[in-house]
């Protein structure tokens, strides 16, 4: 599936806006409204964070309703978390004003914030950045909506894929931010962790339950495989957003259309959450952490999971330090039971362990394989056929400078 | 219990030795032997990493045969891991060369490493070292000997307590190395979880039942404690040490002279747990994080661990940054499952949440508070009597310098 230039108003019927309201000390644009005049089915994945922010309640709530939607408010600089019912009160007031001018009811609006936890949602600001948003709005807006929903992200990241069915093009444009607090463990039973927003807009004629299945298969290939500091926020939002406008037949749950569709959501889910770890704070190398021959894909996902957020490993990776010891031995008190001397591991195609010992391949060669900005971990335990696979990245500098900043 | 200057070699009838045997290429000391003329019983316990190093598969399988030890032989340099047979059989060497040299049998010598995994140990320099050890031995030898255990440690760490027993002085000396790869996870049953190694000596007269008691419940306030890093090494190592050379009524398990030896070894390695943190790589800043009001004690050890290993926490702690958005979303994504609006939080003595929300105390006078050295979190989750403390510290510059660098 090839991924095109593109964004949230790709597909048809749709709009969107990032302006600045003036929620970022630095002036940069702070608030993205994505709208719809045709109403809009939505599927949704939240945080499971037990300090879920104000706006995933407030949408958890608009979404069990189980009603259409024509809109969504995003702001960054402030994610309106540890606010109490203030913060509620907030997220409601912000529906209800982009409501107010859209001409639409407060229940067909959805709200998002990403930025600092516990800070109460300076509500002046942000009304006028509703206010600013709304005229702004314009079928060419999306890529200035994925650079206002940006915190430490260093560049928008934005794409669209596109299908035919029924002799229709039907498009799925995207748009996401992530840089810190990344952090795998999605399932479709367990809504994502991470400090990411997504939006994944379609034109697609699709039935509401088709549409859920596609956002829950696009999780476990994309969001659902990525760390960059196994910190998971209280704000992660993924929505998929359908208008039909189109025209296609309506793709049914368990057809080979909303297979086709699923596919499409997937590859692009895959490819914002790879570019979110290529963001993320402070990367300078993306590794692919593929653990096979685990006793079951859970074991699988733990080993790799325990391997990608080692702060040991991460270090040596920025080093250009293949340093394989490190990799085994995160494998080794991740809990997941194995015999050490069945273990064999490549770095970067190259081998590195075999039998649990060092596979003979000189450092120097193997240092110069992992001094690359993208690379692979295969690491096989041999005792079954569990397998999984995580992208995560380096732990640098960069990282500790941002972090160690005040108000990020 | 006061802890007083000392070390491996203040309890009487212990001699040690710190050597420079060739490891390490700063040249510095990287051999160091303990040795007591009279027998000891040694109760032990070790990583649970699935690769444990060679020297560790050779300690239990020495200490599972029940019988006394006169020695024990520890190299920094080379942790002797993930080297297979190979390595187990220069383990099994360099305690037979020890034994020969010291006229003893070689299953009464215990072998320890610490260095970088899956080199082959470096025989001939090994050997030298234990040849250049063994007349180096000394009554005066503990500083020596705390000082080649050392590897990114900038300072040995030693000390000893003492206390009276039937009207005989008895004497717990101790030393031990961490620094990186340090991570708690220990429960009696479940031997210790870190990249240390640590040894401690006594003369006490006791049976053998009451010293393994001894070392376990020590391990709850020491070194089942402590973090750096979260990875957890393959070479981790605690013995305590028993000669008996101070005469005493042999202690019994289960008497009030056994409950004061144990106050004794828990407060050395409590002692020396701390200071181990305090040297952690790159550490700027000691944490003590203490959760209470959790549904159980392991609850609250989560939710303290989730804190102390966020990479998020640590980098705010180095920023002197109380940003405690980031502690109560590491409390929240954990998995234990409490309510957010009851969650209390204090940063260094002062109020930062109340009921899940802001404290109202000035974000200037938190930060002036949390930028020292120590400070204290007490993070009361509001919903049962569990509680757990963790010793940890911030994640800085000079970790990621220190763990970038190849051949750490």
């Amino acid at each position: 599936m090839e991924i095109l230039e593109g964004g949230v108003t790709s597909p048809c019927g749709f709009k969107a806006a990032g302006v600045t309201a003036g929620l970022k000390r630095s002036g940069a644009p702070d608030m993205a409204m994505i709208y719809s005049e045709l109403p809009c089915k939505v599927a949704a994945a939240f945080t499971s964070n037990l300090f879920a922010a104000a706006p995933v309640e407030y949408d958890r709530d608009m979404l069990a309703k189980g009603g259409v939607f024509h809109a969504v408010v995003v702001n960054s600089g402030n994610a309106n978390a540890c606010t109490g019912a203030a913060g509620l009160a907030d997220s409601a007031a912000t529906a209800a004003e982009a409501a107010k001018l859209l001409g639409i009811a407060q229940d067909e609006v959805l709200v998002s914030s990403t930025g600092r936890i516990g800070v109460p949602m300076p509500m002046d600001i942000i009304l006028g950045g509703v206010h600013k948003a709304v005229p702004a709005l314009s079928e060419d807006g999306g890529a200035a909506a994925a650079q206002a929903i940006m915190t430490t992200d260093t560049r928008p990241k934005s794409f669209k894929v596109e299908i035919t069915v029924g002799g229709k093009k039907v498009t799925v444009g995207g748009m996401t931010k992530g840089a810190g607090m990344i952090a795998p463990k999605m399932r479709p039973a367990r809504p994502p962790q991470a400090t990411m927003l997504s939006y994944l807009t379609t034109d697609a004629n699709i039935e509401k339950c088709a549409l859920q299945e596609a956002l829950e298969q696009a999780l476990d290939l994309s969001y659902n495989r990525i760390t960059v500091d196994g910190d998971t926020s209280t704000n992660d939002t993924f929505m998929l957003i359908a208008n039909g406008a189109a025209g296609n037949p309506e793709i049914k749950a368990g057809s080979a259309e909303a297979a086709l569709f699923t596919e499409a959501v997937a590859a692009l889910a895959g490819r914002l959450a790879r570019e979110m770890v290529l963001d993320g704070e402070g990367v300078s190398r993306f590794v692919e952490v593929n653990v096979t021959g685990a006793p079951s894909d859970r074991d699988a996902r733990t080993v790799a999971e325990a391997i990608a957020n080692s702060a040991l490993c991460k270090t040596a990776w920025f080093g250009g330090d293949p340093n394989w010891g490190r990799i085994v031995c995160a494998a080794g008190y991740s809990g997941v039971q194995f015999d050490p001397k069945k273990v064999n591991l490549d770095l970067a195609g190259m081998p590195a362990v075999r039998n649990g010992m060092d596979a003979g391949v000189p450092e120097s060669e193997l240092a110069k394989a992992v001094s690359v900005r993208e690379f692979s971990i295969d690491l096989n335990l041999g005792c079954g056929n569990g397998k999984f696979t995580v992208w995560t990245c380096d732990l640098t500098h960069r990282y500790v400078e941002i972090n160690a900043d005040m108000h990020t």
